[in-house]
C-alpha cells in the first residue's frame, strides 16, 4: 500500500480573530440551519483563511454537521437519537420534565464544539454538509451559539 | 422567516498561544470537574480573547461538557453509557478486562477534544456549563489532559 | 481535595497557518490510520507548537482517535456501530440504499472535527491513540479530510 500523502493546500501569517453570538429561537425538538448565517459572518470579518470554531453554550441542545439534501435524513436522526435515549427508562433527574434527561444524553451523544477550517474565504465544507443546531428539548427554546474565527 | 444573524463581539490581532498539562488521578467510572481549573490557567496565561483547546490523551476516558448543577445529571448520564455500551454482549478484546471493552465505545461516542471561545478572560460557557473528564475504567487511573490557547 | 493545577508546558507567539488535504480511498466499512500522514504533514509546514484540526468532509464517514494497539478494538467499535445503529429498524431515508442511513448516525455518534495540540513538533497524542477515519458505507469511497495547522 502506498502511503497517505497530505497534499498542502494554503500557508501564510496569522493576523486577526473575531467572535460572534447567534440567538437562535428553536421551536421544540429538531434542527436549524446556521450555514448560511456562518458563512455569512466569516465573510464580513474579512478573514480569508483560518478556522472557525462554533460552540454551543447549553447541556440540552447541541450542534451537528449532517447531510442539508433530503429533509428525511434529520427526521431520521431525530428518531434514532430518541431511540439511544428513550424518555421511559427511568431517570434520578426529573424535575425539568420527562424530556430534560433524555435531551442530556442526546447533547453529550453529538457535539457541543465543531472546527471548520477556512479557505479562500469559505467553510471548508463538502457538498453535503450543512451546519445545524440541534434542539433536543421538546418547547421552544432561546438557545445562544458563539462563533470564533482565526486567521488573516 | 428572516435570517439568522450572528452579532460582531469582539475583533483583534493574535499574538499568543500558551499550553499546559493536567494530570487527573480518578476513583473508577465517573466526572471530574475540570472547570475552575482550566478558568485559572485561561487566566494566568493573560491572554484574554482567543480559543482554548482541551484534548484528553486516552481511549478509555473521554471529554464531555455537560450540567454543572444537579448531580443527578452525571449519574444518570453514566447509566446511559452503561446501557449504550454493555459489558455483557461479547467483544472480541477482552485482554484488558470485562470494563475495557466498554469503555473505549464511551470514548467513542463523547469527545477527545473539545474548543471554547475565551471571551474578555473567561471562557465562553454557558451558566449551566461544566467542563469534565470522565472516567470510563473501573480501577482509578491517572489521566493526562494537554490545554492549548491561542489569541491575545 | 486538594485544587487540581493545570501545569504551565510552553508559551510563545503565533506567526503561521497551514492547510493541506487528504483523498482516502476507503475499501468499505473500516478503519484507515491517518497518524502517520497527519504527523509528516505536521512535521513539513516547520510549526513547532500549535493546534492541528483534522475535518472530515463528508456525513457518512467521520474521524475517531482509538486505540492503536489491539486491531480487536477496532472490530469491536464498528460492532458496537452496527448495534447503536442497526440496518432494520425502518428508515424513511433509504434512496441511497440500506447501509447510508446508519452510516449518517454513526458519523452523528462520533466526530467530524478534531483539534490536536502540537508540541515539539509533534501531535501531543497519547501513546495508545491513532487518528483514523471511519468508513461507515457499505462500498470503497474516496473520502476527503483537510487538515488545518495553526501556530508558531
Amino acid at each position: 500500500m502506498k502511503p497517505l500523502d497530505i497534499e498542502p493546500l494554503t500557508e501564510g501569517s496569522v493576523t486577526q480573530q473575531a467572535s460572534g453570538r447567534l440567538v437562535v429561537e428553536t421551536s421544540g425538538q429538531g434542527f436549524t440551519d446556521l450555514t448560511e448565517a456562518a458563512s455569512r459572518w466569516v465573510f464580513s470579518t474579512g478573514i480569508l483563511h483560518g478556522l472557525l470554531t462554533v460552540f454551543c453554550r447549553h447541556t440540552s441542545a447541541s450542534l451537528l454537521i449532517q447531510e442539508n439534501a433530503d429533509p428525511d435524513v434529520r427526521a431520521d436522526l431525530l428518531t434514532a437519537l430518541d431511540r439511544l435515549a428513550p424518555r421511559e427508562v427511568g431517570y434520578l433527574h426529573t424535575t425539568e420534565g420527562p424530556d430534560d434527561m433524555p435531551a442530556h444524553i442526546r447533547a453529550m451523544m453529538t457535539a457541543t464544539s465543531l472546527s471548520i477550517p477556512v479557505l479562500e474565504g469559505q467553510m471548508a465544507l463538502g457538498s453535503w454538509q450543512g451546519l445545524y443546531l440541534v434542539e433536543h428539548r421538546d418547547r421552544p427554546h432561546n438557545r445562544e451559539v458563539v462563533f470564533y474565527l482565526i486567521g488573516a
